[in-house]
C-alpha cells in the first residue's frame, strides 16, 4: 500500500491493481485508514485521470450489491441529479418516461441535507411503501412503467467508506472522487442508460458553470467507458428550481406540473430530461421528438394518470392528486414580506435550501427525522416584479423555534433593485449526445 | 481539525493554534491517525514555511520528556550526524571536546539500520552501561567532560508517534517535517549549542548536496530560532568515513584515530566538528583555533586518556584501548578480493552499510538483536591502487549465511577503474558560522 500511495504523490498512474487492492482492503479493512486517508490526499493533489477513475468507479461498482434488471422488458433509463433545491424532476420525469413506454426502475437514497431525498418526499404520500422485495419492485415496472424504492445498504459498499473518509479529511474535492463515488452507484443500479442533471449555482455542490461542465464531461466519459449510454444536462441552480422546497410540498409541485400548472422552470428541466430519456429509451427518433412526446403527456393528462398509477401500485392513496389536504400538514405557516418595491434580481437557493431545513425539512445527521410538511413555497420568481409589501413566500413549520429560525434564514434569500434582471438559460449544455 | 487540514491542502499557513492543537491531539489520541495522515499528506505537498516549522518544532520538544542540564557547568554543546556508514565521530569527538574543558552531555539513540547507534556501538566495551540516573549522568560530565547515555523513551512524544505515520504513509519526504522531527529531540536535550553534521551521498538520508544544503539551512534557523547557537557541516558520505563499519569495529577505529592513527577522513571530520564544538563553547575565539586544539589533543594523547576515563566512569573496562582482543569476537572471518588491478574509483557506502547489517551489525526491525563482533573492515579507500586479488575488505560475521549474504553484498561495492579518481572535498561547507 505505501507503494501505491508513494506513486500517486510522485504523479504516476495507478494500474489496474493497484486500484483493485485499494478498493479490496477498503472493504475487507486490511487497509488502515490512515494510508486510505493519505492516499486520498495525494489523490487530491496529482488527480486521476479518467482512467483511473474508470477503473475506480467500476471497482466500487462491484465491492456492494449490483442490481440485475434483466427481468425488466424494454431499455431501463436512469436519472440522476447532483442535488439541487426544490428539485422534484424525478416525480414528474418518471410518470412522462412511463407515460411514454420507457420503463424507469429508480433507486433512491434519502437525503442528507436541506430536503430530504426523492424517498422521503414519496413517503409523505399517505400509505406509499419505499421498500418492496425485488419481486415486487421489477413487477410494477413492468405492468406500471415506474416504481421507485430506497437504495440498498449495500450499495457501493467501498464508496460509503470511503466517502466517510473523505468527508473528514478534506478530500471531498476531487473530480475523479467525486466522479467515481456518484458514477459507481449509479451503475450499480442496473439500468440500461444514464442520464444525469449536473447543476451550477449557489444551491448546488458545484458553484460555477465550468466545475459543473467538467463533472459532467468526466461522468459522461466514465459512463461510456462502462458500456452504458450516458449524457449529462448542465443546469442553473442560482434559485430554487420548483416554487416549493420541502417534502409534500415538492410533491404537491411535482404533481402540479403534471397537471399543466406549476412552476415554469422545473416543467421545462422535467420535459427536456424526459425528453432525453424517451429518445435514450428507444420511444423517440431524436430528443426534439422525445421532448415533444413529453410535453403532450402533460397536456392530455397521461403524465397525471401514470402517476396515480405509480403511487396506487406502491400502497399510496391516489387521491392526493385531487385533494392536497391528505398530506400531512404543518402545524403553522407564515408569510414572508419585505418593503421593498422592484424586480426580483435572484432569490439564494442555498438560503431557501437551509430555511427549509431549519423549517424541519432536511436532516442535519443521519438519525435526524424530518418534518414531512414543512418546508417554503415561492411566491415570486427571479423576473417577478412585486409591491412592497406584498408576499414573498410562505413557510410552514411545527413549532415556534422552527419558524423563526426558517424566517431568520429567508430574509436575506431575496434581492429586489430597480431594474429587472437579464434571463438566464435553465438548461446551459446537453453533454454526450 | 477538518479546517486545519483544508487550510494546509489550499496552501495556507498553520497559526499557532492550529500546530499546537495538532501536537496535542496526536499525544492524547483526539486527533484519528486517519486526520493526521491527511495533513502530513497536504503538507508533503504544500509544504511548511520556516515559521511553522519552528512552531511544529517547539510544540513536539514539549510534548515530552526536556532535559534540565543546568547542574552541569559550562556551555554544554550537543553533536547531531543525519546518519551514514562507518561514522564512529561522536566516539572522537566527545574526548576532544572534553579534553579541551568542553563539557559534552549526549543523549543518544539506538539505530535501525545498517550499524546500531553509538549507544550500540558503546556497549560493545566490556562492562559499559549507557542507563545511568540523572544524577550519575550529570555528576560524569561534571567531573570527566564527557557522558553518553540512551536518549529517554519520552522525548518528543509527538514525533514518535508521527514518525511512525510517517513511514506507513509516504510521507517522510518533506524538509519542514524531517527539520522539525530531528530538531525537536536535539532540542529536548538541553544543551546550549548544537552542531550538526548533515551527510550527503549514497550512504546519506540526502542523496543530494543540494538537498543536504537545504535540510541544513532549515535545521540552522530552527535552532536559531529557538535560541540556540547552531550550525551545520556538510559532509560527503558517498563513500564511507571510516575503514570500519560495525559496532566493536567502529569503536576500534574510534580509539584508532585518538592514537593518531586510523582512517583519514574519520580524523578530519572529528577535527573539524570538534574543533568547531570548542569555539561553540568558548574554549577557542575562532574556529581554526579550535581545531588545532582538537589536533593537539590526538597528538599529545590527552584525548586517548580522557576516552579512557569515560569508559571507567560509565563501568566500562578502558584497557580495551590497549587489547582489543578484549572486545566480543566474531566466529568468522574472510577477505574479499576482486580479479582486477587499478584505483579505487568509488566505494558505495550504502552497499557496504547494507552488507554489515546482513553480517549481523544492524537491526532491520526494533526488536532484532544485533552482534556486537560483527562488520566490514575495509582495506582500500577511493584513490588507493589495489593488485589484482589484494585483499579490499574483511567481513566480520558468526553464520555461513551471514557471512555469504554479506560477501554478496559486497561485491558490487568496490569500483576499480584504470584512471585515479579525482579527490573530492569531504566538508563541502559550514552554515550558520
Amino acid at each position: 500500500m505505501i507503494n501505491i500511495i508513494r506513486k500517486k504523490r510522485d504523479g504516476g498512474k495507478l494500474s489496474r491493481q493497484d486500484i483493485e487492492r485499494f478498493v479490496a482492503g477498503i472493504v475487507d479493512g486490511t487497509i488502515p485508514d490512515y494510508q486510505a486517508s493519505a492516499l486520498l490526499m495525494a489523490i487530491y493533489f496529482s488527480g486521476l485521470d479518467k482512467e483511473e477513475a474508470f477503473l475506480l468507479t467500476d471497482a466500487m461498482k462491484r465491492s456492494g450489491d449490483v442490481a440485475d434488471l434483466s427481468a425488466i422488458n424494454g431499455i431501463k433509463v436512469d436519472k440522476h441529479s447532483t442535488g439541487g433545491v426544490g428539485d422534484s424532476t424525478t416525480m414528474v420525469v418518471g410518470p412522462l418516461c412511463a407515460a411514454n413506454g420507457v420503463p424507469v426502475a429508480k433507486m433512491s437514497g434519502r437525503g442528507l441535507g436541506f430536503t430530504g431525498g426523492t424517498i422521503d418526499k414519496l413517503e409523505s404520500i399517505p400509505g406509499f411503501k419505499t421498500t418492496l422485495s425485488s419481486e415486487e419492485f421489477k413487477n410494477i415496472v413492468n405492468t406500471v412503467g415506474l416504481s421507485v424504492i430506497g437504495q440498498s445498504e449495500h450499495i457501493a459498499a467501498a464508496d460509503k467508506k470511503l466517502y466517510a473518509l473523505r468527508d473528514v479529511t478534506a478530500t471531498i474535492e476531487n473530480i475523479g472522487l467525486i466522479t467515481s463515488s456518484i458514477m459507481s452507484k449509479k451503475l450499480a443500479s442496473g439500468s440500461d442508460a444514464i442520464v444525469l442533471d449536473v447543476k451550477f449555482g449557489s444551491g448546488a455542490f458545484m458553484k460555477t458553470k465550468e466545475d459543473a461542465r467538467e463533472l459532467a464531461e468526466w461522468m459522461v466519459e466514465i459512463g461510456k467507458m462502462s458500456g452504458k449510454k450516458t449524457a449529462a444536462f448542465i443546469t442553473d441552480m442560482t434559485e430554487p428550481l420548483g416554487n416549493n422546497v420541502g417534502n409534500t410540498l415538492e410533491v404537491i409541485g411535482a404533481i402540479e406540473v403534471l397537471k399543466g400548472k406549476g412552476a415554469e422552470r422545473l416543467r421545462e428541466l422535467s420535459i427536456n430530461l424526459a425528453g432525453y430519456m424517451i429518445f435514450a429509451g428507444g420511444k423517440a427518433s431524436d430528443f426534439e421528438e422525445g421532448k415533444a412526446m413529453a410535453k403532450k403527456s402533460i397536456e392530455d393528462g397521461s403524465g397525471l394518470a401514470k402517476f396515480r398509477e405509480f403511487v396506487a401500485a406502491q400502497g399510496g392513496n391516489p387521491e392526493v392528486t385531487e385533494d392536497y389536504s391528505l398530506f400531512p400538514q404543518a402545524k403553522q405557516n407564515r408569510e414572508l414580506s419585505i418593503k421593498k418595491a422592484g424586480y426580483v434580481t435572484s432569490i439564494n437557493a442555498e438560503e431557501v435550501g437551509r430555511a427549509a431545513q431549519l423549517a424541519g425539512a432536511g436532516r442535519a445527521k443521519k438519525e435526524d427525522s424530518i418534518d414531512p410538511a414543512a418546508g417554503i413555497v415561492l411566491h415570486k420568481k427571479v423576473g417577478d416584479y412585486v409591491e412592497s409589501g406584498e408576499p414573498l413566500a410562505t413557510i410552514y413549520a411545527d413549532t415556534d423555534l422552527q419558524m423563526s429560525q426558517a424566517l431568520i434564514a429567508m430574509m436575506g434569500a431575496f434581492n429586489i433593485e430597480e431594474a429587472a434582471p437579464e434571463e438566464t438559460a435553465l438548461v446551459l449544455d446537453v453533454i454526450g449526445e
